[in-house]
């Protein structure tokens, strides 16, 4: 019987989220029965004849009929509403994302930017070349950390990751999930989704992490903006469909929000002279929250451990769900 | 005889550097064997005739001719440098400084500048405006904290305050400090100031919490900086005395530092068109690290507290040391 192939096509244009010729070597070394082959992403569809398993950052729905072997899609990415889980799910073939390491990165760039409002630090740096002085307005904007509260609305993997950070300064921590744990745990206060209004209500601080699915489509609206505490904080770092922007923007300009922090949006660009990138008390970053220099490092070891469970017949870790609800993540 | 007698003058155009009518109460309350008066700044020079106790953020050295009766000086502030240790000192006067609470802002401070920059937050606030994309420059500018060290130069209360946010992201943390404790504590890796360079060489970022001292005068200087690691990160939250600020632009200019931030800086304001305010890598806050809502709360709480020691016959807190040496904070 022949060995069985892993075909991998990680490609990007940043190092950190390329596979290295060491991580080659490792794969190789650790699985000697396994034959592994690398593929540019034009090639992949032309390499998949004979694969059993596919590690790589981008599938097509069409490559599904060229890989009569497949049974298992992974991907390094933590979510997976770029991925056809739909047709996968139609055809047997099992879809993994991976988990548990984007929540270093994410709470740094949480925490990055809610201490980038909190303690005045954009204003200083838009207004430190034109004006002499800058304490009064300071004094007024700024807010403790130590004692305040902040909702993270999805609260799954990555949330107690940016728990943990926001606790070691003193924060309250509030976890809005669809499947709250049933005890306290991780220093967090659990609420079921159903009372997210509550939770916005009393938080300095909302971040929301929603992974996209039909459920969570523009989930951030009017109705939820408007129960948020006023003067409180907005965070984007899920998906962009989870907010409706117009909405956000009208927060925005009422006062009712202090601000907002958006690691994604819609469209990606935005177009020049968007309100959006234009707005004094709005800081994008280019999704860049999951940047991490050890990413593929993790990533493979994260693969690494899912292909020791897939050869002993173990059920892997991460397994995109039924196509309507695409994420363990979901809902919070 | 007369009840002794308080004097507080604690004014200040920021709501959370004055004392309230509830400080004033509790106090009263506390010390119902006290007489507390306050006084405008102006006033303090008539009013001080029969204090015994000043409360107050400024003390000009002559106020000291008209305090007969006065034995201690005690300021809400965490240095002494503007205040008149050596001529307290000569005359037999207390002096007590305050320390204990200003870690908690100054860790969210020094915290959200070290991820501004690691983040990449900064540049996206700057190019959000002008360009459609900059997900490329922050792939190459970022760096993970986790795994990242930090050294803490001046490492007294509030660097272990720093320290323990800056390992709660992962962060080893290198605490230099003219008498390091013995053994390991906090988990900061303990060295004594003569290892100073050592320790900048290892750094990816270094804060500088030195107090203003004969011995600190520009203690960052173009040695000093030489010898941090390159692309390190530098941060000043002490005093501006303590930096070599044209050494400071060299190393930003050629490149050897990545970037720095300044709570401090000289002169202050900086004029209209200073090469620190425009440097597109420098980020300027005016002095407001410690800028905390419940500052007064803190400081009033270490006042009592210290107005039991006094009353009781205990050593103050805080005191402020001889002349040369004029805060328990020196050199590290």
């Amino acid at each position: 019987m022949s060995r069985p192939v892993v075909l991998i096509s990680l490609e990007s244009p940043h190092s950190f989220w390329r596979l290295s010729s060491e991580h080659e070597r490792a794969l190789s070394a650790a699985f000697p029965g396994i034959a592994f082959r690398r593929a540019t992403e034009e090639a992949v569809p032309h390499q998949l004849a004979d694969a059993h398993v596919y590690f790589g950052w981008r599938f097509a729905p069409s490559w599904l009929f060229a890989a009569p072997h497949l049974k298992w899609i992974a991907s390094p990415a933590a979510g997976t509403d770029h991925l056809p889980v739909a047709e996968a799910h139609s055809v047997g073939v099992a879809l993994t994302r991976s988990y548990g390491f984007h929540g270093t990165p994410m709470a740094e760039h949480a925490m990055g930017l809610v201490l980038g409002f909190s303690r005045g630090l954009f204003i200083s740096q838009r207004v430190q070349r034109n004006r002499g002085w800058w304490k009064d307005d300071l004094a007024e904007e700024f807010f403790d950390l130590a004692g305040a509260t902040m909702a993270i609305v999805g609260c799954g993997s990555v949330g107690r990751h940016l728990a943990q950070a926001a606790r070691a300064f003193g924060m309250n921590v509030i976890g809005v999930r669809r499947t709250p744990p049933a005890a306290s745990e991780g220093g967090i206060t659990w609420v079921h989704t159903a009372a997210v209004h509550q939770a916005v209500s009393v938080a300095d601080v909302v971040v929301n992490l929603l992974p996209a699915t039909p459920a969570t489509d523009r989930y951030f609206d009017h109705n939820l903006f408007s129960a948020c505490k006023p003067r409180s904080l907005f965070l984007n770092l899920g998906r962009s469909a989870t907010v409706d922007q117009s909405a956000l923007l009208a927060s925005l300009d009422t006062g009712h929000l202090r601000g907002a922090a958006l690691d994604v949006f819609d469209p990606k660009p935005l177009p020049a002279r968007h309100p959006l990138g234009l707005h004094p008390r709005v800081v994008l970053t280019p999704k860049s929250s999951v940047f991490c220099r050890a990413y593929m490092d993790e990533a493979v070891a994260f693969f690494a451990d899912n292909l020791h469970r897939y050869l002993s017949g173990q059920p892997l870790n991460g397994l995109a769900e039924a196509p309507a609800i695409r994420s363990p993540l979901v809902g919070g």
